[in-house]
């Protein structure tokens, strides 16, 4: 029988519509993978008789209670009191966790003041959850037959938080050690993933293995229970064999950050330099790679040649090959890759030109028709693309073709061993 | 009095962590703009007990019950069916309804199935709220002294839905019409606006003023409530006028997506064209110009010159500059910006090169140093910025230097009128 748990977010701001609940996206995601049943999400605000009668009924409806936010040094931040004062617990001061407190502000260099010392005051008997993002601590306890867990409500420091300390707290509840591996996969969509592996998710249990679907690709998180952290991973290792023996090269990587992060690695891995043209894309695929620390050793630059006049001039590009054909074909895409490698003076070069719309071009190329090249020592490919639909088609177009610009770099990196 | 809304929304992926509750954030926000108090958020999973026990709940805690999800025309979809049962309404088939979902397939050009027509049946005496993004109707009625209103789940149908139908049903509650007007802030700090306008916010009730913060700037929204339309704005007027006259040039735009709308439209109303030349940002200043549609008639392209040799060889900064000054300073922001016009053939040029991080650059430039620079047909400008920390400082500070740099154009605009 497993447990079942509901998210309790305290936080008028929750309420006023300022920001978003990613704490119970991500937690909820986190609580799955531990074979819990996440069965509600509740958010109440900054208002300790409201909080109460919710925890009252979140008691009487769900094993274990997760809240977040409410646990600061001001007087809006009464989770704390309230949960104690509903389970019947007394607040008690812990002069270590008031020592954290006053190291962290030292190590921030900031002053501490008085009122900080509030967050040192814990639930009597709890575990204490320390805080190394930040400066409340949260706690757990066991009463009346709930498992209660208290968290900060930024998500910098929600999310590591429960990561590091709350589950192994929580580990109890699953009887073991629970650990995933995140499968990422581009060139098939959801649906064609789930088809290939429906049979083996639905039979599944220890491992489970689960599909996420993000915006042009697809998350596969394979998730093990065993005694032992090798036992689990034990567990996984055939899985993660079988998945990648179905779906080939389109799994490019295990527990990595997203395409970009393997093309940065594979590229400093063997000392290579990279560029991009970009048309349609408009720079994304350059933004991409740059949102990464350490890009600087990897991309030399990029040229977004958003109009035919830059895409000769700078590029290189044919104007006869511009006039007769229009900047959306092959032969375009493979002039502005080749023509970055030459300017821009790096070992590999994509680029991609295409429709993004919302309209077609007024060549009548359809919205979606993308090319993408890569030109490299050995030589220049070129990828066309059919990219669908949905809203915000416009950034999906861009989305997908940056992914696939990518993906050119990837697959020739694993063609080239370092 | 003002009424108390509860947001119950039903679906098994938000339980899961598959998608984030973006619709409970932004219902939120624009039902606080009505008057109405936003108390609770409820998420509970497709499952008809607990969401009838989770209905109990509501209603009799809440005035309004706002409902989204589970509208659809899968055996999953089940809200409509529980919230009739709760308040003791039968399902009633709806001809036209049917006809509308009938009419909505034949504009996609897809086939209906015969599940669909289940989405016509709707409790019985209520108002039917129209679904012109989708298949799904809504529909909103008074029972038990409780106000309901159905929305569907995706967001891309939920918003619009609100917005279109259920905000003028709504509008009953707060007797006559409700009209807001965002004001778009930038250069000054949410800490800042709020002192210079605390006592106008605390003090104002029609119009209300009130401060969103984004990522770099402030979002000021005024919203009155009147007989009319006409009296609402009239509201508004004066405290928008108050409200330019304190923060200036700050202001950038009224009911505007944001900094580079306000510059492509600019700069398409003076039939002048633009270009980018980005270290630091590398491409981001680019790729949100072009996130625009109709971004092609106005950026010619950019340089993302994220090394010294693509700024000399491309960019045609000076090499006697770049070994004495380093890359990070007020002239090589300069010539890049100059280099750009001039290669990219463009009316005006903006640049960045600064210090993203994590770390400190080579010379031992601090993270968040970066100069700006515009190039125009008037002569260069070029600015100074230290831009702080917080979380994901990376992001952050390119994030600010794009919207600085943006920001530059929006100003020279504004000093030539079209």
């Amino acid at each position: 029988m497993s447990h079942t748990v509901e998210l309790l977010c305290v936080g008028t701001e929750l309420l006023l519509g300022n920001i978003l609940n990613t704490d119970a996206r991500d937690l909820s995601r986190e609580l799955t993978a531990l074979g819990l049943n996440v069965r509600y999400h509740t958010v109440v605000g900054d208002n300790p008789e409201r909080l109460k009668a919710a925890v009252d009924i979140a008691r009487n409806r769900a094993d274990v209670i997760i809240t977040t936010g409410g646990l600061g040094p001001t007087c809006d931040d009464l989770t704390k009191q309230t949960l104690a004062e509903a389970f019947g617990l007394k607040l008690v001061f812990h002069p270590d966790c008031a020592a954290g407190i006053e190291a962290f502000f030292a190590k921030m260099g900031r002053k501490m003041t008085e009122n900080n010392l509030q967050q040192a005051y814990l639930p009597e008997g709890c575990d204490i959850l320390d805080n190394a993002w930040g400066t409340a601590p949260g706690c757990a306890f066991q009463a009346g037959g709930n498992y209660v867990v208290m968290l900060p409500g930024p998500p910098r420091e929600c999310i590591p938080m429960f990561k590091e300390r709350a589950m192994p707290w929580l580990s109890r509840l699953s009887e073991g050690v629970i650990r995933s591996r995140t499968l990422r996969v581009f060139g098939a969509g959801e649906s064609e993933v789930e088809a290939l592996l429906r049979d083996r998710m639905n039979e599944l249990t220890n491992p489970t293995l689960a599909p996420y679907a993000k915006e042009g690709e697809v998350e596969l998180r394979v998730t093990a229970k065993a005694d032992t952290e090798e036992a689990a991973d034990a567990l996984i290792a055939p899985i993660e064999a079988e998945v990648r023996a179905i779906l080939g090269r389109k799994v490019y990587g295990a527990d990595v950050a997203g395409l970009e992060q393997v093309v940065l690695e594979g590229l400093r891995a063997r000392s290579l330099t990279m560029g991009t043209a970009e048309s349609c894309t408009g720079g994304l695929i350059a933004k991409r790679i740059t949102d990464l620390p350490g890009s600087s050793a990897v991309l030399k630059g990029g040229i977004v040649s958003y109009t035919n006049e830059v895409k000769a001039n700078v590029l290189g590009v044919s104007r006869t090959l511009l006039d007769e054909k229009g900047a959306v074909c092959a032969e375009v895409a493979e002039q502005m890759a080749e023509g970055a490698r030459r300017v821009l003076g790096c070992d590999l070069a994509v680029s991609a030109t295409g429709v993004a719309g919302p309209d077609s071009d007024d060549r009548g190329n359809p919205v979606g028709l993308v090319y993408v090249a890569l030109a490299a020592p050995d030589g220049t490919e070129v990828k066309e693309l059919h990219l669908s639909g949905g809203t915000n088609r416009r950034d999906r177009v861009r989305n997908l073709a940056a992914n696939h610009a990518l993906d050119l770099i990837r697959r020739w990196l694993e063609d080239h061993p370092a």
